[in-house]
């Protein structure tokens, strides 16, 4: 029987306890992200994958915010978040730090996907563009590559909070193992 | 260098060539979903990793429809669905064709995403339910098990265009090998 598990038997930590968390040695950059909604379900995600710090771009929208909150239902809370206008400057910074800083984009040389390989004790950025144009080429030249989730159908991508949700999973499977 | 690739340079297909193209064993059911928006991203999701057919079943809102012609960008025209007002009925019907049904849940028993194992030839069903409550526990059980995917953080759950992003992706890497 597959007896649907109650919110309390989910043994989920609260918003204290995940400050203190071991996270994923991974980060997230939001870059012109407009639509709030799609902010708001990249928090929460990154809550549920446990991405160390989450980075605010450009004109990509801020908490507090009621339209984040209806996606993020309380992540804000718990995901550590930044803002930072300039996301050039960010990632020369994360650069010096010795992070690996990927764009999610489709691009020439991209790194597909599912084969992409994660060292461990590496740092990791992951950079997602505006719903539009994606990520703009001069922040991409300032990345070490791309990486490209594969697709078959009509449309030229997904949404960014689908997309941003399918790249952090396979950060999270892959620094589980 | 990673350049962007343009729009045209990625190939992909017309809504009409789409019709006609392989698909995946893999239909998606979607139960008692609220939000437009969720539906919208989930067609675009279908549309990307070439999912069969997209059912819209309970109160879920369908096609045409403004508020899911924002999130969807046209997917709506390429990705075969169809309305089905009693899930119920839907899924005795799907499994008399030898599908095998999973809800996405968080379930005693559930299959954990990274551990699932698909088989070639065999066609499979998604369930995925309502924002707050998730699939019916009376549904679950007429479903031949639950998949549930792995979460560290503070929330029970993730958006539900996030977890079908993920989950669909899953199918579509397997299906693809």
């Amino acid at each position: 029987m597959n007896t649907k598990l109650k919110n309390e038997e989910l043994g989920r930590m609260s918003a204290d306890d995940f400050k203190g968390a071991k996270k994923l040695d991974l980060v997230v950059l939001l870059d012109n992200v407009r639509s709030l909604h799609n902010v708001g379900s990249v928090f929460r995600t990154c809550d549920a994958f446990l991405v160390e710090k989450l980075y605010l771009c450009g004109y990509t929208g801020t908490p507090p915010n009621k339209e984040i909150n209806k996606t993020a239902l309380g992540a804000t809370e718990s995901v550590d978040w930044k803002h930072e206008k300039d996301i050039k400057s960010l990632i020369l910074t994360l650069k010096s730090q010795k992070m690996t800083v990927f764009a999610v984009e489709q691009a020439k040389n991209a790194v597909f996907l599912e084969n992409l390989e994660v060292s461990k004790g590496q740092k990791y950025a992951l950079v997602f563009g505006n719903e539009v144009n994606g990520v703009d080429q001069e922040v991409v030249d300032l990345c070490d590559g791309c990486i490209e989730i594969s697709q078959g159908g009509t449309k030229h991508s997904l949404n960014i909070a689908v997309s941003a949700g399918v790249v952090i999973w396979e950060f999270y499977k892959r620094f589980k193992k």
